[in-house]
């Protein structure tokens, strides 16, 4: 009577999806909406960084020359011809004894071809003209920032597949980028299924819960660069589902249905997806929770049918839904950050399958990672959800794990911050 | 001529901004729009999780008192009476021998008290009616999911000042919260000082650079949680530079100016400070980039000067200005995420003043932190800011360091993603 259904490994699972995931198509935003898409495009140097010889300081310009037989005893009084501020160009500087009077990021004058600082230098009034006194040699090149010292014209800066941070927004800034090429965000269908399903302003009734899944997984997408689209509630009857199912199929690129998919009585997804002619990529994984997070395709679109358990669900999607989308926005590595921690707690029970421990992850004091179980942790739990920013992997097939072993770690959001600590010998 | 400024440190500095962030304004944003915003009050059980008894499995519903004595060779045969879905409430059972066949989350039928999944039992008929064939005797609460297993009515669940995640989003549904209570985001407006700056869709002149720090602060208010308002460029022209900044001050919670903060002859903020009778709070910090970062308060409104130049600008917030928003937006720990990380790389040069060095920082294959500089590094880079995802703390006063030395990071970002790797034993 209950279907068989042969549990495959997570890697397994997720080389399936990704059979299915494709660089996406560019589409060119404003700088100013720029943030948090992905760059579609390497980003080049355009010109040298700086573009121009300059002062780095507010100070003086002068011909180094000048300045060999400077010192103390014997100062040397330079003229100073003019003050440019960044941004404009002095006139060139073509008789010796002269100096101009530069702000910080003015272009070199011609002519000049040392940095004295203001610190360094003091004004006065010599003949009725504005001197400076210079009580120290200056060699070629003291104190300047050269053109292209930082950057040269043509340096690859950012590859494609970078997250727009502040950083990568000031290089397309610099780079004269007004539009900037991005991948275009996924759309992604939402169906929750369950005639269970209040909605989230509807009041509590006997035998029913709240529709957290598909609020859930739209954060979760907007998370990971996609753009959601709720289509509310499937009815616990198959042809209403499947004409809504069939219905959204051409609107989006991927369609995520959350519960459906076990072996209940209503869990009409598996017939769905038969109807429709996709091929289903797989139905059962050893993982808990979310064994049975099922995959299909239909005509290269992925069908993910996650678990209706609230706990389940969120694996599901950040395990197979992510990194596909990741991969479309063109990311070079489309999966959580994997990493060690230490376990905080015991888990001495044995577990046939890997298990995915919805964990709170901090920094100890020496820098490395503990985990521990955010609260409630069976497949249904939902309040654990508010305080997981990470994944513990529990192998399966293994006798238990104790406090301070060693496991890996998916990371999903940063641990706790603390307030700047400075070594007290630095409060100068 | 120049005027002397004391460097203070920088928790010191951190510590005067501070004395200005206060709990900010609450709004109420719908549930769909509450990604990463910030929650402003703590989030309560208002009703228990789960809701009521309930089947965790498809399976049915029985009375164990029926089940006592059964097994394998005295099987014991249950009258299916009716089938029931999650969301659907069964009749009471009310005489021995029956049970009721329902799915995953169906609230558990009065009379009840044990499940039997599927996998247990086979559907037998017998005098025409549907029965159940048990096989082994089940106890009170056999695999039944009780009513506040997870969460009693009126437990805290999530703290005001929490950042809305995905699993905050499905506590916010699962509770009913159509309207989320948030903080309203800070409006924080921005000013580039300086003649040198072209605008991003503007051809390069000789002597002129692109302006990048509007655009990157932009995008790091926006990433720490407020909202930016960018007012242009301020011209080398004191009035002309007093009026702007005095016409937004009105219209902003804080405001931003990037330039104009040194001592050469066009660094006007000190002097429009004064003429708007702000008290400067500092104006030389013991650190490296962005030793000229000051800040004034107006009427309890933050005014921060940051450096023109690109990598102190950045430094310079993510230091004092990203906190100060924290704060208003109720995080618990308004600072950058601080821990402990190796060294890729030696820093011979000994500096007296605290580096802040623009870093990349990845974990090594023990979960250890390792940083190294993102590329150039002096003041004025810009390039590095693409690939930096943390800032390395060097005290000042210290003799220099090697690679392999225990050092403190601030992380901006997560570092680098691999793809997910189990143990070969899990292939399974």
């Amino acid at each position: 009577m209950i279907e068989k259904r042969t549990p495959i490994p997570v890697p397994t699972a997720q080389e399936r999806i990704m059979t299915l995931a494709r660089a996406g198509e560019v589409e060119k935003v404003p700088i100013t909406e720029a943030d948090d898409r992905v760059l579609a495009e390497a980003i080049y140097a355009d010109h040298d960084i700086p573009p121009f010889d300059k002062s780095p300081l507010d100070g003086f310009a002068v011909q180094s020359a000048d300045t060999e037989n400077a010192s103390a005893e014997t100062p040397v009084y330079l003229e100073v011809t003019e003050t440019v501020g960044a941004g404009g160009v002095a006139a060139p500087v073509t008789a010796p004894g002269q100096a101009v009077r530069v702000m910080t990021g003015t272009m070199m004058p011609e002519g000049c071809d040392a940095i004295c600082m203001f610190e360094l230098t003091k004004e006065v009034t010599r003949n009725n003209k504005t001197m400076i006194e210079i009580t120290r040699p200056f060699k070629k090149g003291d104190f300047v920032s050269f053109k292209g010292e930082e950057t040269k014209k043509g340096d690859p800066l950012v590859e494609a597949g970078s997250d727009i941070t502040p950083g990568v927004k000031a290089l397309l800034a610099t780079f004269g980028y007004p539009e900037v090429p991005v991948y275009r965000k996924p759309v992604v269908g939402i169906f929750a299924t369950g005639t269970e399903l209040l909605e989230v302003d509807e009041a509590m009734e006997p035998g029913k819960i709240r529709n957290s899944n598909a609020y859930m997984v739209a954060s979760q997408l907007k998370k990971a660069g996609a753009e959601p689209r709720y289509y509310g509630k499937l009815a616990d009857d198959f042809d209403a589902c499947y004409d809504a199912v069939a219905g959204a199929i051409s609107e989006v690129d991927a369609l995520i249905t959350t519960g459906g998919v076990s072996v209940g009585d209503f869990d009409y997804l598996p017939a769905i997806y038969e109807k429709l002619g996709a091929s289903v990529l797989f139905n059962k994984i050893a993982m808990r929770p979310g064994s049975v997070t099922t995959a299909a395709e239909l005509d290269g679109m992925p069908l993910f049918g996650l678990s209706g358990n609230p706990s389940a669900c969120f694996v599901g999607f950040e395990l197979y839904t992510r990194p596909w989308i990741r991969t479309l926005l063109g990311a070079k590595n489309p999966y959580l950050i994997q990493t060690k921690a230490l376990l905080g707690q015991d888990f001495p029970k044995a577990n046939p399958f890997t298990r995915l421990i919805r964990s709170e992850t901090r920094f100890d004091d020496t820098g490395r990672l503990t985990t521990r179980p955010a609260g409630f942790d069976k497949s249904s739990a939902v309040t654990s959800l508010a305080h997981t920013n990470a994944l513990t992997i529990l192998p399966g097939g293994t006798r238990g794990y104790k406090a301070g072993d060693e496991v890996d770690v998916l990371l999903l959001n940063e641990p706790g911050s603390v307030p700047l600590r400075l070594p007290e010998k630095n409060r100068t």
